[in-house]
């Protein structure tokens, strides 16, 4: 159900009882002295709820997991923290027992500045891999931030701003709803840019279900709300969520170590809390929390690949008629990570012949002759059709440049050989995101994650 | 079983009774005026046996595929042909029946002025995707082609240039060889450059052990010799020599519509034939002639990655101590196309994160306590490993760069788990890949395939 909702200031201080706040302590150690946060980017944050919250995650399912999620994932598990302690510099991957015991310690060092039981606390990490973690300097940022800890709109933008790494700009929403006559708020912020192909369970472990067609660029994604939810109904309602939005993403193809998605929810709103019952169909409540969070993932999960390294088109893909689900999923990923194909679009070429290509080298089935291709603006319904039945139509090459000049389009895949369709947003392909990525070994400072 | 074999001059028309010519008739259309080949890139070739031959092919297993694709799968099965003619500027696919009528008609042209059969003449098309055959430049090219016909060395470089796309420069290598006291040669000629990765097998379609993981770029090859081999034998020793050379290169990890690799052997060196014996175990010469046979394949194979659009450099993959070959397979190809891992290798950046991290979300099962990852200079035993058991070592970053800093390096990747091992001869990413591939929609000539 597509429902509109009104936007409140602040992202994850919007709702009630949520302090934030972020500082700079050199965690990439360039050595531009810590303490003073002016003018450095901010790269430690910090997200406390005044009183015990539930909550739910859905974390990477890369094989190789950064010491942070292995922490979060039986935390989560148990449904109930008050606090994220997150950084960016450095992803705390590949860091072995002592990656650890410091992703361990950053969360009891929080919890011992905020008077909480450490496993009440969550980590979060992003950066570069088989980095050892600048423990002083983290100690001395987290307590630092915890004096700092505030419910100003400015606090939520320090959040924002100190998950960035390769983002341009902080990425962050709040809104608000009713619920039962009360007013409730949903509130988020996250960061991407690059290794951006998440495809998160709650276990960290891949379901068989699951597209391995790939994960990649770290993803953080935090949000906060003042709704009363039980544990198990929020974990459910953030998978549907996620299901939706940053599992349908990509920028590269590549999944990182370290995609993380968390949510409190306090209960301070008031209302009665929302309970799962197996037999009873959900609440109108539900419906409509549910209908506010797959909103703000699904923004927050656009605002990533618009935000993606060096893109500059921002891409739709719909398909449908695929045999299967997964089908669906691996024909519509075949297409969107194709060097080809991005390159294409990063030309303004419409250029049909790569696209059928890729779908006809997926692991899904497609049939030449039964294959459309068209495009459309963002959700409009009129499609302009380059291909139908596997043969050109005859809209002109002028007319099919237009329809893919836009910095946003929409790609309308029709396989017409079964029911099921996939969804997937997706970037181009430039010589910015190559020039970025390539690095500079002669300057770790210009070193990619 | 490695032999080194004495190179010759000629390429496809080194092998005795074998003729060949290249024109340029104008296939893109420009308008550059067909009939004068002088200062034109040539862009039709036609390869010629004296005597009736035994053939064996190999092509994409696509199920997008092009119509010379269509056409030569049941000519190749059959086992005999006489003749090649191939062209660049189109690729025939995605071009319905019309496409199916112009490509009989290629074969048929040359056929009738040859004075063959026309299902002895097989057909091979490479360049843009989805644009009808230009028939009246084609028909002439064909005609003057066959007019043109020789054994001279410069007739095998004409071959090797009319069949180019975005090949830099021609690719080509013929060996001789002693078989039973007679001398006996392989020509080859191939191209290659994007949409290049290769997944080949004799009908065209995927047999289920066939990793899916991609093949994208049109790759032709066309094999030549004199040696006298039965049918069934050559497609056997062919298919043995595709899957250890143009089977396992990847420039983009895109699979194209049209790959093709073809063998015509005459006989007229004159020794016993080659017969297949299912119990017997191979003769020497049959063992000698395979090993020439995947020598000249894999040299050609690892021409395409060299020559890859905007490559600068080629990196043999080695890995090793997987469960089975189907993950040695895809863990392989998880990290040879990751854009990151490509991009690091473009910038001289040894970043072992972005391959361990590509190995984690491959559908292949690793542990990251126990992957191992290093360099050494092309086939060199020394290995400089900058990750054991999944921890740095001790090596330190600037040895790693020089690892990595050459045009040409081996990746050498132990995942500890089981027996199966797998190579790659892989590409970087590049800027100059993807200002190619980008197109420029205001100049038709400047459109990617």
């Amino acid at each position: 159900m597509r429902r509109t909702f009104e936007s409140v200031p602040g992202s994850v201080v919007a709702p009630k009882g949520f302090l934030a706040s972020g500082v700079y302590c050199d965690i990439k150690r360039l050595g531009t002295g810590k303490g003073s946060d002016k003018g450095q980017k901010r790269d430690l944050a910090l997200i406390v709820s005044e009183v015990p919250a539930t909550v739910a995650g859905l974390f990477t399912t890369n094989q190789v997991c950064a010491a942070p999620v292995k922490v979060c994932i039986p935390r989560a598990a148990k449904g109930r923290a008050q606090a994220i302690v997150a950084n960016s510099g450095n992803a705390n991957a590949c860091t072995g027992p002592r990656g650890l015991r410091d992703a361990l310690e950053m969360a009891a060092v929080a919890a011992a500045r905020i008077h909480l039981p450490a496993e009440h606390v969550l980590v979060a990490s992003t950066g570069r891999i088989g980095v050892p973690m600048p423990m002083a300097n983290v100690r001395d940022g987290i307590r630092r931030a915890a004096g700092l800890l505030g419910n100003a709109p400015e606090h939520g933008d320090e959040v924002a701003e100190a998950i960035m790494t390769s983002d341009t700009r902080p990425k962050q929403i709040a809104i608000e709803m009713k619920l039962a006559g009360r007013p409730v708020r949903i509130g988020g912020v996250c960061k991407g840019a690059g290794m951006i192909q998440p495809g998160m369970s709650v276990t960290g472990r891949r379901p068989a279900a699951m597209p391995v067609a790939g994960l990649h660029a770290t993803m953080l994604a935090f949000l906060t709300t003042d709704a009363a939810i039980e544990a198990k109904l929020l974990q459910r309602m953030l998978t549907h969520a996620v299901a939706r939005s940053f599992n349908r993403i990509t920028v590269d193809g590549d999944m990182s170590t370290n995609d993380t998605v968390l949510v409190l929810a306090n209960g301070l709103a008031g209302h009665q809390q929302l309970r799962w019952r197996p037999a009873a169909k959900p609440s109108r409540e539900i419906g409509l929390f549910q209908a506010g969070l797959d909103h703000v993932c699904l923004e927050l999960a656009r605002m990533i690949v618009r935000d993606g390294e060096g893109v500059t088109r921002f891409v739709t893909l719909r398909l449908s008629g695929a045999r299967t689900c997964a089908e669906a999923d691996a024909a519509v990923r075949a297409v969107a990570n194709s060097a080809l194909v991005k390159a294409s679009w990063f030309g303004g070429d419409p250029n049909w012949g790569r696209i059928i290509d890729a779908l006809g080298y997926s692991p899904a089935r497609i049939v030449e002759e039964r294959v459309d291709i068209g495009y459309s603006a963002p959700g409009a319904p009129t499609v302009v059709w380059s291909l139908k039945k596997g043969r050109p139509t005859t809209t002109s090459f002028k007319q099919l440049c237009a329809a893919v000049a836009p910095r946003e389009f929409d790609l309308h895949i029709r396989l017409n050989l079964g029911p099921a369709s996939a969804i997937l947003y997706a970037a181009d392909l430039t010589e910015e995101y190559v020039d970025f990525n390539k690095g500079d070994v002669s300057d770790p400072t210009k070193l990619g994650g």
